[in-house]
């Protein structure tokens, strides 16, 4: 029994995805190693904020387990002096809330497979979902190492580096552009909480980034480092992955190098039920909607007939903030 | 002789539109009072900066003829004090510049209407240019009055009145969002120049409000007063006009109290010019493309044959403004 024990403990430890967190068995898998899993369409509108183990996780590496006694987030590079703060120091910044959806650039990849042939994950529409994160503002920690846009204007991207590291060592990374970064308008946050409770291991404990509005890939998890700097980030996901391309690009002729890295996500609206009224006949539907960017949601559209009439969503459940600082989702119900 | 002159000049007192500026003979009049014209299509795309002269015009009333030695500006409301300021006052205030384009909210309505019947000038692609305009900020206006955000949260909106009036007396009227109006990065300006010269009388001589990436409607000109709000303008033109519906509203269903104002504009593209090349027998197209709230045009997509197969526009002319504050419009050229 010893002996089998030890064996497997042995082959578990040369596994690098081995100490994985326990996860919701509702949960949709994608992936197993690294673990991508989704939330059921079939419960996404149950509650206005997506509870943290059923809010999906997108992981492009092991993930980490951090001691937090011992963690440090470094910050250093272009206008800043190199500073190393612990997780006691980032508490002790002001407490800043924001409801933000947060969305992997993937999702609903499976539906856009039906108009063309593509790869990656096959997201359903669950590879999204809306919190309340708290934390510390990225532009207090720019200003704690001495950081002004002012004084640095050759200052143009934040890069982002993870504690969550490839076989070679390599970090994930991504960085967002000066523009938003810098922005106290912005509400980038280095977040300790989600949902009032701390993160979770699949959700980045104890920090990770918020870049409201912004692609999933840029809210990096496990933070380790943060540095301003005047070019991107040299990451794989920052150049050779998460980009847009015109139509006809496909991956026999795809250039990374001619397009920019995807900040902002474009708008989307997504029926996850629909039921039959039976006394009526009616198509009752429910759903999400999201823009990145800030944009609060004003009207979402329905048509039975493939546009020939519509009508709006009867309801639409928002958080109070004002556009263009309205990072949250939509939920909403029609009948058509 | 003299009885015919006091004759016309008596009929033409009774004309408040009788005393207008001279217009360049290119412009496309769709209304000659009150005087509404556009940019052919044929040289919309000459120059990156619209000739003043050439540049579209959208008026509303009467246009006003302003002593600039009388002109006065007035500023209060919310958190602010009463102030008078004259048009040298705004001249001492730091002077800014920003390359915007400004679209009126109908432009392409007679591509529209090929789709939908619709009420309203029949404005081609040629109700929108591309400027450069100087002016102080509307945010250093502000402060000049006193007004800080943090100090008057209940503040929402900047209201701007203009000096044209309408038969019983009434003002222009229009108004944005307080997240737009005091956000230094929003680069709202009282503008007195456009492409280096004072602004003619048809652009709102001697000061009109630019709103970088906001709908026409609320680039107020011959500007008389600016007023900070918890309520949004009562004007005909923010209450009744300038807001969108879902595509079943029609003129007998509207309810305009139910929809918002129409602030940042949507994306666009047009195709302004389309010639054959003799050698290759190739499609020679230019146009311009732009979308309201500072988001850069990061690609033109074009298609020969509806939608299966995209070639991207070879050449993009912009301003080196950076996202989200690229203001201007993208001329573009491609080749199908
Ligand atoms: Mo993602
Ligand atoms: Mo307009």
């Amino acid at each position: 029994e010893d002996v089998d024990n030890q064996k497997a403990s042995l082959k578990e430890s040369d596994d690098p995805f081995a100490n994985a967190p326990k996860r919701h068995p509702a949960l949709m898998v994608n992936q197993a190693k690294p673990f991508n899993a989704e939330t059921p369409l079939a419960i996404i509108t149950d509650s206005f904020l997506t509870p943290s183990d059923l809010f999906f996780v997108r992981s492009h590496l092991p993930i980490p387990d951090i001691d937090p006694a011992a963690y440090e987030l470094e910050v250093g590079g272009v206008g800043c002096q190199d500073i190393t703060l612990s997780l006691e120091d980032l508490k002790k910044l002001p407490k800043h809330t924001v409801v933000s959806a947060l969305q992997c650039g993937g999702n609903r990849r499976l539906e856009m497979k039906t108009r063309k042939n593509l790869k990656g994950l096959d997201w359903r529409g669950g590879a999204i979902g809306n919190a309340e994160w708290s934390g510390a503002r990225l532009v207090d920690v720019l200003a704690a190492a001495g950081f002004s846009e002012d004084k640095s204007p050759e200052a143009r991207h934040v890069i982002f580096e993870g504690l969550d590291t490839d076989p070679a060592n390599s970090p994930f990374g991504a960085s967002i552009p000066i523009e938003k970064g810098a922005d106290p308008r912005g509400d980038v946050l280095l977040a300790y909480e989600m949902n009032g409770e701390p993160l979770s291991r699949d959700h980045g404990y104890p920090i990770r980034v918020v870049v409201p509005g912004v692609i999933g890939a840029r809210n990096v998890k496990w933070l380790g480092r943060i540095e301003v700097a005047e070019v991107e980030s040299d990451s794989h996901w920052q150049q050779n992955d998460y980009k847009g391309f015109n139509p006809s690009i496909n991956w026999d002729n795809v250039d990374f190098s001619k397009s920019e890295a995807i900040q902002d996500m474009p708008v989307t609206s997504s029926i996850a039920s629909c039921k039959t009224d039976p006394e009526t006949g009616d198509l009752l539907l429910s759903g999400y909607a999201w823009s990145g960017g800030g944009r609060k949601i004003l009207r979402v559209d329905l048509t039975p007939d493939g546009g020939k009439t519509w009508t709006e969503a009867h309801t639409l459940v928002q958080d109070k903030a004002r556009h263009p600082r309205h990072w949250g989702w939509t939920l909403w119900e029609g009948r058509v």
